[in-house]
């Protein structure tokens, strides 16, 4: 319906690529909302909202969502500059290149940080952060869910429990901008301290809005630095009596929230949270979308980076091209097809592969057609591209 | 017509706040495109138009704009970050609440800040500027164009003058966010080295867009630091080869921009540097609006806050309620006659008076009847508060 008022010769496409994903006409309405004051009752009470369904949807009872206007890169500074006060050790679990930009934020912020590096298409072992955290003392660890650059998936609930079990005290931060709402997530149950996400991919919502979710034992570490938060804009000093007064659904200011965003982000988490499909089935849809995805480019010749089924994710697939293959040979002919995907972005492999994102309403909507018309766009396009070799 | 979608009970009233302002459908409808992906030559070519019509509205011919997902206060931190760097000196004039907020940010940062306060309602004095330039070196002078707590306009073509002549090496930095497209700003020919601003008051978009834009004076400035920038979100290191690619209508990638907002912004760029009015006549419109709503509420009993006609905004009033009348008087009562306004924000006199915004479509587009609207409102609220009180 939306599609119909806009001009742009890229609104018949299926954006299949790792976010911004495509969003339903619901969210899209909810963004042309009419202006709102951020003071408003009316407002409060859908921020409130926002709020709760959002801890719900992580399975937390009490942890502390802060919705801020930014990208997910924001929730990289807020972590780096309130949990962790300058000199002190972070752990940074490398399974693609968004663990470097995690590490070099930290560093930004003064924190020491060591990396643990996979191998591409690998997660880190238990094994060796077991040693990692005997071997010195930690304030947090970081994991990237899904790394959207190599599509690699990390056991966060096994991560977590070693944490717990060899150094409690530290805490246990998830990079979940690619997973949340697409991959399980129980904050409480695993042990989970921040949650960092964005609007625009699992959650179905425009690009514009950085979520971090804080379980209480990071606002109690947050409460007692000895330092002060090294941010303004995402000082959580600043920002935690906001986000408790609207979770109380009464407005308070710091700075001027995205107002449209959030109505689009409150349609898309009632969607999610209260819609046809539960939860739980979404995941399952998103399991089994994934796996048709993978196994139909696989037949033909495509290989995944991640290096076992136990790594893959389940809302985004990063494929090697068949040998003799490159991105020159594929993207394009998928474009002229209506399929837009995504480039390499892991440095090591840039020209070897490809991304296709499978989250949101493309997996859970099955009459939109986006799964199937990727499927057979990508075999097409490579029996044309073998053609024109021949 | 977009009005006629939605369903809050809200969206018939007239927001007159002096932010977020409303918005035309148009940018309304720019705001529900499709999700497009940051990376095709589509976004890459309306971000690019963004970059060159935001210069062009701040009369620059080469300045270096920045535009991030976040709010104002983001500009805040690219100043604090980028431009002074830590134990440098930064003199902050204060014209109301916000020189306190952004004085906070520097010092968050690392910057020794000195103030100069105005009275309540008045502006800094150039006397005074040039006796604190004369006897310490500043990095940056930093004045609030309006100040959104006072309605107070500072004369920043004058100060930029000041500090050229008494300290030619010190970046003048103005917080435009109340003031761009409602007050004229000429960047080059006044000297100005930084604008920072946000897209919901005069630009007319929703909120979530932090918008800055520095001379080549302060992107040089920037480059020959010593030390690394102090934020990672916010770092113009990260952020200006991003600005420069999309500014020649390429796309790359540090963190996702608010791809929705950047298509609305367009809309809104594109009906003020191109539409029926033209930007001279843009602030002519704003003059004059102001004039009326100030002189309308003043024949009634209001006062306004700033304390001459030089010093008073043009896109918003703040007006002291007459003598024995309250917010709980008038406030409601302008609510129930569908006007949105503003409370008090500065400490001193917040429950002394009330703020309206009188910014971009409500003032360039006299067939809302939003000005009218207001005035009648303010009227009559008092006349029926007086009538109650009999």
């Amino acid at each position: 319906m939306i599609r119909s008022l806009c001009e742009s010769s890229e609104t018949e496409r299926s954006r299949l690529i790792p976010g911004p994903i495509e969003v339903t006409d619901e969210v899209l309405f909810a963004n042309a909302h009419p202006s709102m004051s951020h003071m408003s009752p009316d407002f409060a009470l859908v921020f409130g909202d926002c709020i709760r369904m959002t801890r719900q949807l992580l399975y937390s009872k009490d942890a502390q969502p802060f919705l801020i206007a930014g990208s997910g890169t924001l929730g990289w500074d807020q972590v780096s500059a309130n949990l962790v006060e300058p000199g002190e050790n972070a752990l940074v679990l490398h399974s693609g290149y968004f663990a470097d930009s995690f590490a070099d934020c930290l560093q930004t912020y003064g924190a020491n940080v060591d990396q643990i590096k996979a191998e591409i298409g690998g997660a880190v072992k238990e094994a060796d952060i077991e040693r990692a955290l005997q071997a010195k003392r930690y304030k947090i660890v970081t994991v990237t869910h899904v790394d959207t650059s190599t599509a690699v998936l990390s056991d966060i609930k096994a991560i977590a429990n070693v944490v717990k079990r060899v150094s409690p005290d530290t805490l246990v931060v998830v990079d979940a901008v690619c997973s949340v709402a697409s991959e399980e997530i129980q904050m409480d149950a695993w042990g989970i301290d921040v949650v960092l996400t964005a609007s625009q991919k699992g959650l179905g919502t425009p690009p514009g809005l950085s979520i971090v979710v804080a379980s209480q034992k990071a606002i109690q570490v947050f409460e007692n630095r000895s330092t002060p938060v090294t941010t303004y804009y995402g000082s959580w000093k600043k920002w935690l009596p906001i986000m408790k007064a609207y979770g109380n659904n009464s407005a308070a200011y710091f700075a001027t929230p995205p107002v449209n965003l959030i109505y689009a982000f409150h349609a898309s988490l009632t969607q999610i949270m209260k819609g046809s499909v539960s939860l739980e089935q979404r995941f399952k849809f998103h399991q089994d979308v994934s796996r048709r995805i993978k196994k139909a480019a696989e037949e033909v010749g495509f290989k995944g980076v991640p290096l076992s089924e136990d790594v893959q994710a389940n809302g985004m697939s990063a494929l090697y091209f068949p040998d003799g293959f490159t991105a020159s040979d594929i993207v394009p002919r998928l474009l002229k097809k209506d399929v837009v995907v995504a480039g390499g972005l892991h440095a090591s492999i840039k020209d070897k592969y490809f991304r296709i994102g499978h989250m949101g309403v493309s997996v859970v909507d099955p009459s939109r057609g986006d799964v199937d018309k990727i499927i057979s766009a990508v075999k097409e396009s490579l029996a044309e591209a073998k053609a024109s070799k021949q």
